[in-house]
């Protein structure tokens, strides 16, 4: 276990790389050659220009060492990003960001009256509690646990105090949750209304076109919905398996970016053309001029696609069992989404259109019985995932213990016990080496729902979140708690009956605070000012620069401005809910350090998508009822882990917190019934009016022609924005 | 525990009243004065006569003493019963009838294979498996257990037998509930689509309409319909708050029972008036002329009945925040019923109106927030009624334990410890005992279901059912099961690991066969044929013709047709479904009881539904998921317990076992998505074809005079026709 001064070095180091990146960035962000680095949000949305484009000396327009503005860089960036309101960064960023962002809040509407409530009530009483070491248990506590509930005695009536907090934060985060679940439900339904006229408020996917006899496809979807939607069926249009066009299009852009940097070579150096070798990754075979290679074989690839493009547009079987269908108006196109079409509940499956640049088209096509294979497989590899990714980290964390590590490499030993380097092992590992693993988990997942078969990205994002939340909670929640325990319990464990579960848990929480309190620096703290440096995107965009940017197209196209990654930043922000929640009766001392967290990511957060991110798409906070559900989620477990360490402790009254759970099921029921469907759904209210005001302002628009081509597959586009540029 | 010998008793004693019970039928029904008990539904479908009606001699017409006609009913009815087709039963008795039947053929076909392949496989093996008495188990065994998976020995490679029979069980079970899925699913699209009109198809029930200041609650409904579906809108009735008139109609309904009563005591009687004192329950008071106090009464009611009914019309806040809204079309009511209204998801609820005789009128009020807590609260006590009512039936259990009666009351000693006492003890009480607890359980959970605020009389009995089945699976099996053995094996039980529990409740299992093969004999057979004899109804019907019938139309009255009781029939179905899957590779002796059930039970409700039951609405086969979902729930019950059973066997391959469960939950994952949809949704294509059928053949059809009274409040119809009944 790392003692109060472990947790003092861990501190130290962290507070010291945060100081380092912030410091990395206030200088890097001020460098007008990083410009398009850290700004590129403003260059997309408010058309910024480089500020020192103007300038005529090389050095004086790529770099600025002034360190007055430097050192006004450093936190200055801070107040700026605060000071935008609320409706402009929906105007700026759109309203997934701004109810992003307002997690952020939520964390500390939740924690902060919790914090002051804990620090002045449930710290003293622990103080004064005082029998720790009349515990049982055998492990070695550090001084952290003399301000938590371990250092209250068994049977100890004081233990009252921390039921009534129980009740006092559950109360509180419950009415929290409601009001911003009402709130962020306005704002989408507001948000919703206020919108300009887009495509998919007209359209509906359908799925599973089933193939009648002698009919192609369109032909069917003509006549189906010509038949059951008379009055209000404008158009639809067809889906292509373009899957092969996409590769040849992907390789010709590959061949480009080569060409590219070829021309540039040869620009820069012009006495020698360069060459290549024909063969396998440029390896052997003969060596060949590289700019009329790659010009000869990109004229190649042209043809074949131009041809591959006539046999697709020819050919009936590239026509996909799926449609986009258009209707008349708002009303028309939920009635459609919302209702059953077919007696077989498995053909004609309409789902609310995703917007265009949502969509993800390589799952479109995929039948209903294959779906459902699909999850079932995908579930059962995530189950493998989240459970044997469990030992890795178990190794990991088991050098955290010391003696365990020195036997197992005893010519350790003599490094090992230099004072500074163990607090480092111990306060400052365990949370990296969690971090490095997770760092590559996100892109698996989401790689996992892709093969699920969702065919909007929102819901793919929303989807791999969710896979990772039960990654983060299984391996690092219960991972940390129960395997840390596991080397010294596991016997006493195996031999324990089901009731027993939540005791072992529960009394293993309190000691595994100090674990928790490294994580959170090393994640939440100094991982956030890593995030704003943008190290890795630094990098490529000065890369992509140096070989193949020629033109300020190129460099508009090297500039890569991400988004906050849902999958990825939802679970650990979930996870820190969940910390919070569990500590916040346990191990008060732990909340400071959310708080620290939710604060400083705020500012960070709310900076990035101001000047940085670039949302791919606009799902109006889709992501919200998740968000709820999981904060939910981890208040059933911090009431059930707090029964278990209770019990143990023998506290009186401890079934009172046996309500606790089912009035918070009931909530989280009515909230789903109160405010769900307004996430699911169109309203037929809505649609109405919005179709009512629009008609009567704009009574000839022709919606067939605004409608045609809105759904046309992204690689036509690709083409015909080529064929424009080539005319 | 029982032994051969107690089951051979308890299957003379219930095979005895089997005889008794259809003897006794026989010798009813074929007496012309029960013929309203034996054949309602032929007087309500068919217009049946007495036959022998027309009769001069009193005891001729009214009794029948004929051996031969006798001996002729006693079995005779079956083949009768048999000989109608499904079309015809659907003509009948309407689909819910016919498709309640499927069940007992379903169960059939589930069990009729496995039991040919258990018999000829599973209990030759187990026979010469041959080392029961190797168990470390201490309990005495019964000959029984010879036949079962006990008698085969720990880590016998025999068992790999066993698990190919799990394997193969639950494939032909998941394939027969598919092909009968999809049946139900075709069989209830072909219904409705060949139903007639009726007023439900083209109507919604609107809940929790919103009071907006100044309008009343007709012209919120109004206003809203009309700007959200104008095209289709087409009136709307009020629901009023009828309740305290319905209790004065009923107070006079009874009061008229007991003036008929008087009147025909005075008619038999005509020398003495009969007389009544005034005071409580007719106890005290001053002695008055019975007729004329109780015509006067009636006439003061009638008044009062008057002028509430004028108040509730008048009241603007008689007019409950509910209103069934009709539309000109089949398909604009499907949409209506399919879509989100309002942007507040708890206003405008609307959802398809049940037929008007299936409307539950009490509960259509109720607001969003109450039946939100309603719920929570009806969750709470049927938790509480599930847990609780434990303690009696484990009394009841334990008086099977012969050793702990004797204990309890010693007294007994010298009667318990005659055989025959002993074997009835043994065999019969324990079955009998729980049938008695159950029987008034249903009224009880439909009470509860009514609480929980459902609007239709068939969803109210569908939750009533489910409630009983989980009342059913905890105490019926469970507690057999557990309470048990809990009394020999409490101690080690509360000492286990979590993946203990269902190793101790699989191992459990084979020793309760023989209780659940007399549980089985009570239930299912004496029980059914108790249930062909109406005893309950026969008593009822011969005193109401006795003391109130005066007419004819008083006879049809005092008829009760009753129907096939869903909330307690369907559970009980549903346990015999969970017996035979759990025992299908335990114990496979225990099959051939439950195939008699399933085909002696079809039989007699086949003749019942046929003869007697007269079902009060149509729900289209609208429980068919749940008979699906329960018994894919015992299948996985089935499946875990075998595993712990084999575990604890230490069987070679048990981990293949594993995969049945993820199967299966896949299995169930799947036809929900392919056929739920039917049962819940009324699809647009259907609704559409309808409407154009019905425009072409009948342009001219006033839909509005069609609709206009449809969903009167019951309480006025029967005030209409008094009114009818007067001119």
């Amino acid at each position: 276990m790392a003692t109060v001064g472990d947790i003092a070095v861990s501190a130290f180091v962290n507070i010291l790389l945060w100081f380092v990146f912030l410091a990395a960035f206030a200088f890097m962000r001020i460098q007008p050659v990083n410009d398009r680095v850290y700004f590129p949000k403003l260059y997309i949305a408010a058309g910024r220009k480089n500020p020192r484009s103007g300038e005529a000396n090389w050095v004086w327009k790529h770099f600025s060492l002034n360190v007055g503005s430097w050192l006004g860089a450093f936190l200055g960036w801070m107040p700026a990003a605060l000071r935008m309101s609320q409706a402009d960064i929906i105007r700026h960023a759109g309203l997934d960001s701004a109810i992003y962002l307002r997690i952020y809040i939520l964390g500390l509407k939740i924690f902060v009256p919790m914090t002051f409530l804990a620090l002045l009530i449930l710290i003293p009483v622990n103080i004064f509690g005082g029998t720790l070491f009349h515990l049982t248990s055998k492990i070695v506590s550090s001084d952290i646990d003399k301000l938590s509930i371990s250092n209250v005695g068994d049977q100890s009536p004081r233990l009252w105090v921390h039921i009534t907090m129980a009740y006092l934060f559950t109360i509180w985060t419950c009415y929290v949750l409601y009001v911003e679940y009402d709130n962020v439900a306005f704002m989408r339904l507001h948000f919703l209304a206020s919108q300009s006229r887009s495509v998919d408020q007209f359209s509906v996917v359908v799925r599973n076109v089933p193939s009648v006899g002698g009919h192609s496809i369109s032909e069917s979807v003509e006549n189906f919905f010509r038949r059951n939607h008379p009055d209000h069926y404008l158009s639809h249009q067809a889906v292509y398996n373009a899957n092969k066009f996409a590769k040849l299009v992907k390789k010709k852009e590959r061949l480009q970016n080569w060409l590219d940097y070829n021309q540039l070579k040869f620009e820069r150096n012009p006495e020698r053309r360069p060459t290549r070798k024909i063969g396998f990754l440029g390896l052997w075979g003969e060596r060949v001029d590289s700019i009329s290679y790659y010009e000869e074989t990109i004229d190649e690839l042209e043809k074949k696609i131009a041809s591959e493009r006539q046999r697709i547009l020819k050919d009936p079987k590239a026509v996909l069992p799926v449609a986009f269908v258009t209707f008349d108006s708002r009303w028309a196109a939920a009635v459609c989404a919302q209702t059953q079409q077919s007696k077989n509940p498995t053909q004609w499956l309409t789902e609310r259109a995703p917007e265009p640049r949502d969509v993800y088209w390589q799952n479109l096509a995929i039948p209903f019985v294959s779906l459902s294979i699909r999850r079932l497989v995908i579930s059962l590899l995530v189950f493998a995932l989240i459970f044997f990714y469990m030992i890795p980290i178990a190794f990991v964390q088991s050098l955290a213990n010391l003696e365990g590590l020195e036997k197992v490499a005893p010519f350790l030993r003599p490094v090992i016990e230099l004072k500074l380097i163990k607090s480092i092992i111990q306060g400052y590992i365990p949370g990296l080496a969690l971090k490095v693993f997770l760092y590559i988990l996100p892109s698996v997942l989401l790689i996992m729902s892709k093969m699920e078969g969702y065919f909007s990205l929102s819901s793919l994002e929303r989807r791999a979140a969710s896979k990772y939340y039960y990654f983060m909670l299984v391996n690092v929640f219960l991972g940390s708690i129960i395997t840390g325990t596991a080397f010294e319990q596991l016997y006493s464990f195996l031999h324990q009956s089901p009731t027993q579960i939540p005791k072992t848990i529960g009394l293993a929480i309190p000691m595994k605070a100090t674990f928790f309190m490294s994580y959170i620096m090393a994640d939440g703290w100094t991982g956030i000012a890593f995030e704003i440096l943008r190290l890795k995107s630094l990098v490529i965009y000065h890369l992509k620069n140096m070989f193949i940017v020629k033109t300020e197209r190129d460099r508009e196209k090297a500039m890569d401005p991400g988004s906050f990654e849902l999958p990825e930043t939802l679970p650990t922000l979930e996870l820190y809910f969940l910390l919070g929640l569990v500590y916040a009766v346990v191990t008060p001392v732990l909340l400071p350090f959310i708080l620290v967290f939710f604060a400083f990511a705020y500012a960070v957060y709310r900076h990035q998508i101001i000047n940085v991110y670039n949302q791919e798409y606009e799902s109006a906070g889709a992501f919200w009822p998740h968000v709820h559900t999981r904060i939910i989620g981890s208040l059933l477990i911090s009431q059930v882990l707090l029964f278990g360490l209770l019990s143990v402790k023998k506290a009186p009254y401890t079934t009172l917190l046996i309500v606790l759970p089912v009035l918070t099921l009931w909530f989280h029921k009515y909230c789903k019934g109160r405010f769900e469907p307004a996430f699911r759904r169109y309203p037929l209210e809505e649609a109405m009016e919005k179709d009512t005001v629009e008609k009567a302002a704009e009574p000839n628009l022709n919606l067939r022609a605004y409608l045609a081509d809105a759904y046309l597959h992204p690689i036509f586009h690709s083409f015909q924005d080529e064929e424009m540029g080539e005319v």
